[in-house]
């Protein structure tokens, strides 16, 4: 899922996205809440009408933007107390008042506020984290109304502690929800840690619901998830990576801004058939970074999307032809200095 | 004609030009000779191929650009030094050296080597400044050797003296280019000189040349230039207002950061049938805004580039039933505080 953070995946118009098929974007509800407000989203009938986009969207539950500010924050059991990063302004979010929020904007898909165990902490801090969490899931399933239009995902946590995972899967599961998330990932643990839990929890996790990997992550990741057992991701690294110039390719990272690139008229990826490497070359792309214009952000965005939704593709189709790990192999092989 | 200057029409991706139909950009050739230079748009065959732009395009001459800057520049009889305002490096520029530049772009228009006369000047100063313009556009006119597939235009000056504007048309005709350019308007000037002027040197200009008033300007200077006579305008106000907020209609401008805008669900402008009219509320754009999305830059100048292309279409229709006086004050009506 391409990450449309304030309402706009940055730079990339609508229409691009639509081009390329783009089955579903993420809003995130802290950024929304805070600025337009749900007082806006509201009275346009929700975020699709708001920002007119009419394919799915999901929000997550503002959850890791308020934990990601820990000096802005006072936690209970009620939910917490935070500051706006925009204006200072105190705000409180808690289960009940983040499906609230979702709701208004009538994501399709919606997920339970949780509390993101930050990296490092001890194994009580973990557990106690935990098990807040699993708590606030009931609070959240509790107050989930539009069940018709909206599908609620809970969230696993439980640090990096297999066992503690393993416990949280099964209060998860009792509240018996469409779907399956993890959190608490890419929160600055060494990837193997990732990986070793990632391939514990494969066999636990629910078979008929989908596995969404949040906030990961690099095409080596995504692989080496997916060989674990997860279907979903959403990530800004497509988007992000391509403002500061380094463009994805099935060999390896392009970074545009270098002179090597400045009279070559070939396309970023001689593989790739997006509306970018279809007609531009790399000197124009590389003159448009250096010259800081706003088409340099807009094209290398484009790009990089295609490459990760190309990433899902064939990912899809070696899972069907059961050569994902050979696939993987390639990733690994064109992306391991960067990873 | 929208301004590309440094081989994009900023914020816009040629693919919604396209599909405005936009016949012609301009490309600044002061910008491009900098960077990336002519060693490699000669490389890449040119502009067009460059840019991956498969339309028209006009260059200037670099001149307004090297006298914009005047404390960069020496100035003598063969042309003019200056210094990068990228890095301070040392150029030259004179009449040969600008034609043989626009010449390895390949643009389709090409612009006379000028020099800018600034305001206010005295009539001694004025007249030696034109004086050595129409020098220097004989020495254009031989130096223009692509004459099949590039068409000079040249360049009237004479500061806000008829008489030396007069003299100056008188010696530009002798060269008997394909177009026709008035230069040193927009210099600081009250607006009411510039018409008075274009009023007077209507009947002088050339009728079977196209008059291309450079640099101008608002909807209202527009459309009362093509009263005096002009049929052809290149101005960055449409996305260069667009990238501050203000969105032409036809009922005048919007600026869309104003909270008023902030619940208001209609497009920018109910008469437009722009891409971004026909999708998008007021609200979400004030929110893009607001918010400093890139996409903002992209949408407001999206609509300013229809209002603009709008403009000039009605401007002909009017032209053609005879009505462009009453066309006019409608234009006034709705602009006459911003001129």
């Amino acid at each position: 899922m391409p990450v449309g953070t304030a309402g706009t995946v940055k730079a990339v118009p609508h229409e691009f996205l639509e081009e390329m098929e783009t089955p579903i974007i993420l809003g995130n509800t802290y950024h929304l809440y805070l600025r337009p407000g749900t007082g806006i989203i509201g009275k346009f009938g929700g975020l699709h009408n708001f920002i007119a986009w009419h394919k799915p969207i999901l929000t997550d539950s503002g959850g890791f933007q308020v934990f990601s500010h820990r000096k802005l924050r006072k936690l209970n059991e009620e939910g917490v107390e935070f500051k706006s990063h925009l204006d200072g302004s105190t705000h409180f979010l808690s289960p009940e008042r983040s499906i609230e929020i979702q709701q208004i904007m009538g994501s399709d898909i919606i997920m339970a506020f949780d509390e993101c165990t930050p990296y490092p902490v001890s194994k009580i801090e973990a557990e106690d984290s935990m098990l807040l969490s699993a708590r606030w899931a009931e609070k959240c399933r509790d107050a989930w109304t539009n069940r018709d239009s909206q599908t609620l995902f809970g969230i696993i946590q439980g640090g990096m502690f297999v066992d503690l995972r393993k416990q949280c899967i099964e209060k998860i599961e009792e509240l018996n929800l469409p779907g399956i998330a993890l959190g608490g990932f890419s929160v600055g643990e060494p990837k193997n840690i990732m990986y070793g839990i990632l391939e514990e929890l494969n066999g636990y996790l629910p078979d008929d619901k989908p596995h969404y990997l949040m906030g990961v992550g690099t095409p080596v990741d995504i692989v080496l998830s997916v060989l674990r057992g997860i279907d979903m991701f959403d990530c800004v690294l497509p988007t992000r990576n391509a403002r500061n110039g380094m463009l994805f390719t099935w060999n390896g990272p392009v970074r545009i801004k270098n002179s090597i690139y400045s009279m070559d008229d070939s396309p970023v990826d001689l593989e790739c058939s997006c509306p970018v490497c279809s007609r531009y070359s790399r000197a124009y792309l590389r003159h448009l970074f250096i010259s800081r214009e706003i088409l340099s952000y807009t094209l290398n965005s484009l790009h990089n999307l295609h490459f990760y939704a190309g990433l899902m593709r064939k990912i899809r189709e070696n899972i069907k032809t059961g050569t994902l790990k050979e696939f993987s192999k390639k990733i690994i092989e064109s992306y391991q200095e960067e990873d």
